[in-house]
């Protein structure tokens, strides 16, 4: 049975009429109505929830022409705090944002190799989140949520990480384990979804119904928005296009499928093909990823042919399996995210569209730009806040109606 | 901008609630609220709207338990006819059926090799729906539209066929021409389409909101259903699974890439796979795709082992492109259909399903199953009529609600 309800359609203008108050603030009832497409009508209740909320303030008057006086409403940013927390392989993140998406605080956990038990990723999530509430001097009261990215496939409801596969983690139960440390709302969800909700909120994807977020860091995958929200699939498992095969046969990866996308265009296929390409290069540094790929990009500033030619083979790969995407959904735009993607900046960009051209049918590739993703600092920390304030504004949902009922928004000066 | 309005939940619930009386009549408002997850006053209203379209009838009433007796409605078979054109490589059939989507009259056109000029293809179809609504013998005005399947990427509003690959169409004005040679209100799109439509209201995909109807014919693709409804992409040519690469610089793919999924699923790359297993063998029909597919399945009944090892090599191939599928998309359900999956059947399936779990993650693997298409006959014809049906609700919305304004629906005995 499919059930679509308008309490959707509600949860989803709610959200589309505060991210265009977050993107453009102080605003006034109409122009939020000429920017969504909704109704006056509809504007006027969604902004009398928020302002309920206290997410918005009233923040005075601007003349209309030949009309009486428009109300403005800002973010109110000090209505309340979220964090965002991002779990990778090798370190803990966690930014604590107030309601306008702004930074306050930031704090960092470096995991040493070998240190990705369960309960050390806990314990260093539990110190982060602690740090970033202190540096802000904030009460907890305030801190309407917490948002946690972690690698693989989660279970939202439950919260168990069902598989994360550079820790060979199976069927942890994280979410248990954080809420014995941190009292606040937990969101969890994984970096492809964190990504996606962040470029949709905040950046190239904004007001585009489709569109895919491409991650490219140690892992690979995609965040896929379709019909204007991120596409979960029926497991909250949607968007492992870093599984998906590009050469049958080919190189072994970690899931046991032979020729993934993510063994020639993750982080350490990257460090493969430049071995594959020059074995006892200068540009290697074997056991780290990080140095390896900022020695590929200074190569390729500094015209240097073997990094030129590392990064064009790597975009060949990156334009066939991106235009599968293009192919098999048709998407408006096509962001590259992570750190893999800002790293190797416009000069893997350039290649990439040149490899799309090639490979991808005329009528998708006409309708599809490929963007670098423009979110400075850590999109999977803001996009992991993002869920917080999306479980923020689901949570109050009822009680907000209830309580603006009969209530009419004043439009006028008081 | 991402406008969703209550009106696109009234059209996707009006859908449902259609679909489920088309599947099962008479029924009650009460087993519809039931069946739908809809709350009985809104079936109450999208019933009565059907009625006024006369697209149901009052038939009586049931006792319910201790209650007044209880309506019951069923689709108006004869309130009007729906023709669906299924326009192949060889072929044109049209199909004309009640509202109760059964079939009353069928009609089919050979194309003969080279006979694929847009005029002589519109002669065909013309000739076709001239045919079906003869030998109904019904009067043109119940035809409430008819849909036209046109293989390759449609502009749906345009009604321009951009690119047909396997006749070489560049920008053929179809909807026009047809036009000027038939009345009813004209719908086109794609086989992919239309394949997903109809399972999505007949088959397989009934009361999934996510699936993938992958079609296995000439060319190959997967119609995408996501969110309960028919992802179409921002230029309606979502759905080109034929052209992704499963095998990176693989076979030359006449969209001009190498390594396409189609060169080695589709009924001219299994021809290839049994060439290069068995190049002088009895089961190859050189110029005769059907033939050959034909004689593949007789060969796998009696144990032919060049049979059995090509339908193996094709499902394995088939197993990592449909992995791909489901590592992205993570369905609830993948559906086979057209006439290559239809003619190998159970047998490819089998295969088929141990192939993906060879190749695909866990999680999205125990979330899926891999089932034929249930529908008899050509779904592509139903699927086609489906698109009149669909355009024939969303065109009589206003007018409709305009009528039942102040009319409440009868609920008990008159
Ligand atoms: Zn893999
Ligand atoms: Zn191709």
């Amino acid at each position: 049975m499919v059930k679509r309800t308008s309490r959707d359609i509600r949860t989803a203008n709610r959200y589309e009429v505060l991210r265009q108050i977050i993107a453009e603030s102080p605003t006034s009832r109409q122009e939020l109505a000429a920017a969504t497409g909704l109704s006056l009508a509809t504007v006027a209740t969604l902004v009398g929830e928020l302002l309920d909320l206290r997410m918005l303030t009233e923040v005075g008057f601007e003349d209309s022409a030949g009309g009486r006086p428009r109300g403005l409403v800002a973010v109110n940013a000090a209505g309340g705090a979220l964090i965002g927390v991002d779990i990778a392989e090798t370190y803990v993140r966690a930014e604590l944002f107030d309601l306008g998406l702004n930074v306050l605080a930031r704090a960092a956990e470096h995991m040493r190799p070998g240190e990705s038990r369960p309960e050390q990723v806990v314990g260093h999530v539990t110190t982060a989140v602690g740090s970033v509430v202190a540096q802000a001097g904030i009460e907890g009261a305030r801190v309407l949520g917490v948002g946690v990215s972690v690698p693989g496939q989660v279970d939202r409801v439950t919260g168990v990480a069902e598989y994360a596969p550079n820790w060979d983690w199976h069927d942890v139960p994280l979410l248990d384990l954080l809420t014995e440390h941190i009292a606040y709302p937990l969101h969890l969800d994984n970096p492809l979804r964190a990504c996606a909700v962040a470029e949709l909120w905040f950046g190239a994807a904004r007001g585009h119904a489709n569109a895919v977020v491409v991650n490219l860091g140690t892992g690979v995958g995609a965040g896929l928005v379709i019909g204007g929200g991120v596409h979960r699939g029926v497991s909250n498992s949607a968007g492992e296009w870093g599984h998906t095969t590009l050469v049958l046969d080919g190189r072994l990866c970690h899931c046991g499928n032979h020729g993934c996308v993510e063994t020639y265009v993750g982080a350490p296929g990257i460090m493969l093909n430049l071995r594959e390409l020059d074995p006892g290069g200068a540009l290697l540094h074997p056991e780290d990823q990080t140095a390896t790929v900022d020695a590929l990009a200074r190569g390729v500033a500094a015209g240097d042919p073997v990094a030129v030619k590392v990064v064009r083979d790597t975009a060949r790969y990156l334009g066939a399996g991106i235009s599968d995407l293009v192919n098999l959904l048709n998407p408006e735009i096509v962001v590259l995210s992570s750190w893999v993607a800002a790293t190797l900046g416009e000069p893997l960009v350039a290649e990439v569209r040149e490899a799309v051209a090639r490979h991808a049918l005329k009528r998708p590739l006409a309708a599809t730009e490929i963007v670098l993703s423009p979110i400075p600092g850590d999109p999977v920390c803001l996009g992991a806040a993002t869920f917080a304030l999306e479980g923020a504004l689901s949570s109050v949902t009822q009680r907000s109606s209830a309580a603006r009922r009969g209530a009419p928004v004043p439009l006028k000066p008081v």
